[in-house]
């Protein structure tokens, strides 16, 4: 980055504009609202993992002193879900439940005890069914079990994808060497500190109010209002800020419904706060994912095909699942140049709790997978690990096999860095036994190039408003997840308005206050919402700069803001204040409010399903895990990690470290000890004691390196940074871990016993790995095939951009408030336009 | 009104949007918030009318356990005030108190009971200085004592005013017949049911909100910013649901400031609510009015020339005083067309509480003047009561002598309608003995044409959200202070977008989420906000009905919006729903936010002073009362009332019938009861069970008849109806008690002991009257004399405006987002506003 490019506020390191709220208790998360009246819920969830209701008689529960209403499917029968193809989910369980800890029935009462103990009184007859525990039973099965519906045959089926690019044969053809392997990566859950809760209130009016902990009330409004079967503009959702999601709060949940309804049926407000245990169950936790890759290099490294295979148990309900499905075939071509690429996924029907997004949604997986390959496929070629990745790496500027259109890219920066930052290529190989180094590479959206629901439609919308007394005020349906939403906008709008950012008043994540956002997931808050702000940022300051001009006699683009105040370049000592700029524009214009949205450009490849996948800009990055293995103990102990991640350019640079460190910390989870496993159809650890995930003592040093391209569709070139890091970890660690003690392990965790077995083999004479054998035989689909873009591997622009360019970008004169709307004191001879 | 004009919603009766809050208690006043850790505080006041402050120790009061905070005027030391020209409060008084009740040091405490037993802690030395408690008094003065300020000389004036337009010489001498008469508006109070509360909460972040039953947020915002010496950026204000204001709420006041100081203090929520007592003080109630009139008159009635001269008690400080000074002087004019006029007020410091607006604004005294002084004329010329008001009536589309604009005028129409209603022609001097009936008729604003601060600036602005679901959200500043606002806003709104009323969100009078509106009061919120609101929603109906025209494939100036869906002229059977057109329109438009904003036209004179008194619009009334007069009590019984109102256009025709009743209702009460008197420096009831008002049981049915004259300045025609309605009433009343026993009392409250006092006079032969004799000798200043407009008493414009005109208003393209934000599907080939 060219020094700051003149910016004042972007890339500095300010203290989070919702920090003092946080740290003096003063934030009232879901759990912390107390409304007069309220009742307290608990909802009666299956503890079958596959069972009819035969019958379900709730008179006792409701007859019990102190209970106020007690509902079950009967009272929700319309079902819902976050995907319009997959709306298979019941608030509460009508007919059958499908996995320990569907919900059955719910109890308003005056305290949590006394729900609970109606809860109890509620007699439930189940018929027990024989249960889907696996990916392999799930296609075994001939006969429909977990869902009525779905992608099959087989049966147990949700979805089944098969996607060819380019000629398969004929790259396997050219190539000099191929490879197949097989992983499997192990579910886990997002472990946030604060559990799901929600309040829910029936106004007086006959609206109903639904405060939750939610990284997508829109959603959730939506969810609502089906379900419920009331107008949306009935229904008001506010995200409560939320302590910790991960994407683990990304679905519209039975307990927000059951509130919801409850508030309606009793008239009092109404809370549902999950127990610890009850969000093991609910969480929509990572996809365990099955792979098996097949991938074909010259002798020099370069890859001339790939067949990638997934099956992602997805639990008993739909989800995300279909785009987490998509999302395993997709971005291994964004950091690969890969001519040909046959993808092959199928997500399972299990007895399990619905698996859905989690920090890089359905991408860690493959990305364990291929990383772990392309060191492999190194070692057979006798090259360097960092020289393969190299070899391979996309360029800027390009578009991939499978049609996803990459803009900045400083994957190959991220590579050289990271390698000569951890002393790489004198470490590989070189360390004393027991240590070794690990690479990978990774890469991640910006958000995704479609929404949910509504194409046409932008995806994130901001309004700003200037008060008279020169109060900013930033309405944005973002909600603040931790990662720090709240500030980078309130950033963007202080860099373009001259202010500092705690100067900025921000009302967020309130579907009556805000315009939309329409969520915190897909890495697409600071990308999108904060385009948004530029944009209507940069609307406001011109109505500003065009009074203040007036009064100066200058032309508005002489003018600047800066230090809280606005001059023309030429004569900073007469300026005018921020306050007194906003009165002379309020006098010209009338009310001060701007508008911005941003809808990603349309990427969409020629195909079905080519919707996942396409973002406005990729992430990149890459990582080096230098790890210690105990072979006594099979004990894996990260040293260090070093992480360069191609940000774009860090809106805020604490804010970005703070993101890619999160990132490191959740992938070592993963990598070493994070499973959700189950027995006899049982959530073996459903608790924060049973459940491993490491402790601040067990994180190493994390080296973050931020390489900036200054991406021309980002904000001031911003592109993500809260997931993408996480994906280059974990297979890193399991490169290293080949690199300390020659075994592999191909399936994570990487738990002593694993590291333990492998070593036994090895000692033994066998290759030393641990990890599927294969996968099961699967009927995939005949593939769509697609050819690839006109000159995809051509550059259709040089290099990289500019850095410092993408805030200087075309001043904006449509919406909001608009510089046409002026009533000058004065005639003007010429419209602004025309100037 | 021709029809309804196609209206579905404006004049029609729906239910107040808020009317299901008020009536299940969800409504949370500024008192009924308990914010977690909030303190209580309590105001320590002057018990003496006028001391110095010799010494102020509030050390014990700090020592006891408990208290929190203790402040003092030292802690507070920055004047403020309502008016730009009088800023001369002190929140806590710093070496002087001016009256009893004068604020002199805070205490925060655990509860209030501790912050009262504080107060009476603390250790004030006074030195008792001599107090003025009249007008005789404060003019004979020859020495400065309340105030170290104002328009003397004689020195404890705060404002003299004199003004004289066209030739006052000339008039009287062209007069066949001239009377002087001498009259006394005594003082009285607003009592809403709701005393004053405040609440304020330091935030973590620094900055302050203050929840308040304010009826002027705004002015609250600058008075706060300006004491604490905080930017107004970091102040929020919210204006909690006002229990009744009637004026009574419309400066800052000490208890505000004081809570938000308290909050800064000690970090902690501070409440403080005045007890009922510190209301009487507190309040800024109707000016005490002594008022001195000679008109002259020819043969037939016309007016030929009036000099009117009004001194005003108004208390220790200037609150509004200055524009209550002019707007005891400004309308008289405005329903006598008098050729020559000749105003001198003077408003008097007192050492009483200081008076400010009470419903009718400086207007209701001058009112009881001329209009008995009408009805002596009448009878001394043999002419009807309502025909020397016809005689004299302005008309439609006139100036004023004094540059008022006068638009639409339903005057005549009212005398017609309620001269016709009460059957006053055979009623007036021919009922029984004890019985009589009574004429006046009056005028009001709708809104004043100056703001206090600002000039440039519009007075109302209006922001609608329609969410992505289809719902409506109404952002504006204006505060319901019962009157209705509320309803008035959603009500324009939903007529323009085909909704209902109650389907509209509104979210208002909180500086940081809404844009400004200047306040609740001068009649101005359906006026102005209403304008606002208008310009914002044919903005969003415009983005709507182009977005809808285009799937429908008409002109969009083909589409109607009506019952919750869009359609073409020709074809209501392909409509298409509200949420529908709405995500049209956000594909096509972004987000959709649209913003109006109103400023009055500049009317104001050619003179200083003469910013008091121009409207956009004036509403005009006619009364008649009948009451019987018991003649050996001498009480006055009020039997019925008939009002006329020229409305313009009733937006809610139930709600403006209650603006109407409830200003007959309180013109009642200060006709025959209420009365806020001293008594050696005291106040003499400062209690509702002393302070006498009128009852439930003791008000008589009022005949309510809306004149519909469809202003082309108002929102669908509409005009003012919330305090115009009060004036004629008293005047009336007070006619009436002459009609029917042949007495004047021409001093209100039109007690028993007056009228015995006046039947006793008349028993022994005299005049039959009570009332001052006369006035105290003032040195007026030389007056302003100012010509009359040209052509002023020719009309600039035919008659009535044709009633329905108004919605019809040029479509407005300006500002929010506009149709000039299109980017559409399909190419265009005309800008829309070429069409």
């Amino acid at each position: 980055m060219s020094a700051t490019d003149g910016l004042r506020v972007i890339g500095g390191s300010w203290s989070k504009v919702d920090g003092p709220a946080k740290t003096t208790g003063e934030t009232r998360y879901a759990d912390d609202l107390f409304l007069p009246r309220m009742l307290h819920a608990k909802i009666l969830r299956s503890h079958l993992p596959h069972a009819r209701i035969i019958d379900l008689d709730v008179s006792r529960a409701r007859s019990l002193p102190g209970v106020h209403a007690v509902i079950t499917g009967a009272d929700l029968p319309v079902k819902f879900g976050i995907m319009p193809s997959s709306q298979d989910e019941e608030a509460l369980c009508l007919d059958k439940v499908r996995y320990v800890g569907d919900p059955v029935a719910a109890v308003a009462a005056v305290d949590e005890e006394t729900a609970e103990r109606a809860c109890e009184a509620i007699d439930v007859r189940y018929e027990p069914l024989r249960a889907i525990m696996s990916i392999e039973d799930a296609i075994a099965e001939p006969e429909a079990r977990v869902q009525e519906y779905g992608d099959g045959p087989p049966l147990n089926v949700h979805k089944n994808v098969a996607l060819e690019f380019g000629d398969l044969a004929k790259g396997f053809a050219e190539a000099d060497h191929v490879r197949e392997d097989v992983f499997f990566f192990q579910g886990n859950t997002h472990l946030p500190m604060e559990q799901h809760s929600a309040v829910a209130q029936l106004e007086a009016g006959g609206r109903v109010t639904l405060w939750t902990a939610s990284q997508t009330p829109h959603y959730v409004h939506r969810a609502l209002s089906k379900v419920l079967g009331l107008p949306m503009a009935r229904i008001r959702v506010i995200a409560a800020p939320v302590g910790g999601g991960f994407g683990g709060k990304s679905d519209p949940f039975s307990h927000e419904i059951c509130a919801a309804k409850l508030a309606l049926v009793t008239g009092r407000p109404v809370k549902i706060t999950l127990t610890r245990e009850e969000v093991f169950y609910a969480h929509r936790g990572r996809h365990p994912v099955l792979m098996w890759i097949r991938t074909g290099v010259r002798r020099d490294g370069r890859i001339t095909a790939c067949h990638f295979k997934t099956f992602l148990d997805g639990g008993a309900y739909g989800s995300y699942g279909i785009a987490s499905t998509y999302y395993t075939g997709a971005l291994q071509t964004v950091t690969y140049r890969i001519p040909a690429y046959k993808f092959e996924g199928a997500r399972l029907w299990t007895n399990k709790p619905p698996c859905g997004p989690k920090r890089g949604h359905g991408t860690p997986q493959p990305r364990f997978g291929i990383e772990i390959q392309m060191d492999k496929l190194a070692e057979d070629l006798g090259l360097d690990p960092a020289t393969i990745r190299l070899v391979n790496a996309t360029e800027p500027f390009t578009k991939t096999v499978n049609h996803l259109r990459i803009t900045s890219n400083g994957l190959r920066e991220c590579i050289a860095r990271v390698v000569a930052a951890s002393g790489f290529a004198d470490k590989h190989g070189r360390l004393p036994a027991g240590r070794g180094v690990g690479l990978a590479i990774s890469t991640y959206l910006s958000g995704a190039g479609l929404p949910i629901y509504w194409n046409d439609m932008p995806h994130s919308e901001v309004q700003i408003r200037v008060d008279r007394g020169g109060g900013v005020i930033v309405y944005c349906g973002a909600i603040d997840i931790g990662q720090g939403s709240d500030s980078v906008l309130a950033g963007i709008v202080a860099e373009v308005l001259g202010l500092d950012p705690h100067e900025i008043s921000l009302v967020t994540a309130d579907t009556d206050l805000t315009p939309i956002d329409l969520g915190s997931y897909s890495s697409r808050v600071t990308f999108m919402a904060g385009n948004a702000a530029l944009q209507a940022a940069q609307k406001m300051r011109d109505l500003l700069a065009a009074a203040v001009a007036e009064k100066l006699e200058v032309e508005p683009d002489d003018v600047r803001a800066e230090h809280h105040c606005f001059y023309a370049d030429d004569r900073p000592e007469q300026n005018v204040s921020f306050p007194e700029a906003a009165a002379l524009a309020e006098a010209m214009f009338g009310t001060l409010t701007t508008v911005g949205a941003y809808r990603p450009p349309r990427l969409a490849g020629p195909y079905k399903g080519s919707g996942v996948g396409p973002s406005p800009a990729y992430s990149f990055s890459a990582a080096v895990v230098q790890a210690r293995v105990d072979q006594a103990t099979g004990d894996v102990a990260v040293e260090r990690v070093w992480i360069a991640h191609d940000i774009g350019r860090a809106i805020n640079e604490t804010l970005t470290i703070g993101q890619i460190e999160g990132s490191v910390y959740m992938a070592l989870g993963e990598a070493l000890m994070e499973e959700q496993v189950f027995r006899k159809g049982l959530h073996k650890v459903p608790s924060m004691l049973e459940y491993k995930s490491p402790t601040f003592l067990e994180m190493p040093p994390v080296e973050t390196i931020l390489i900036a391209t200054d991406d021309p569709e980002g904000p001031f070139g911003a592109k993500e940074a809260g997931q993408g890091p996480l994906l280059p970890v974990i297979p890193a660690l399991a490169n290293a871990v080949h690199d300390a003690v020659g075994v592999r392990i191909d399936e994570i965790p990487i738990s002593p016993d694993k590291v333990l077995a492998a070593l036994d083999q090895k000692r033994k004479g066998a290759a030393g790995r641990v990890g599927p054998r294969g996968v099961p035989p699967f009927p995939f689909r005949d593939p769509i095939r697609v050819d690839p873009p006109a000159g995809w591997d051509t550059p259709w622009r040089q290099g990289l951009a500019v850095a410092g360019g993408s805030q200087r970008r075309r001043r904006t004169l449509h919406a909001g408030t608009t510089l046409s709307d002026v009533r000058p004191r004065h005639a003007r001879e010429t419209a602004p336009e025309d100037r």
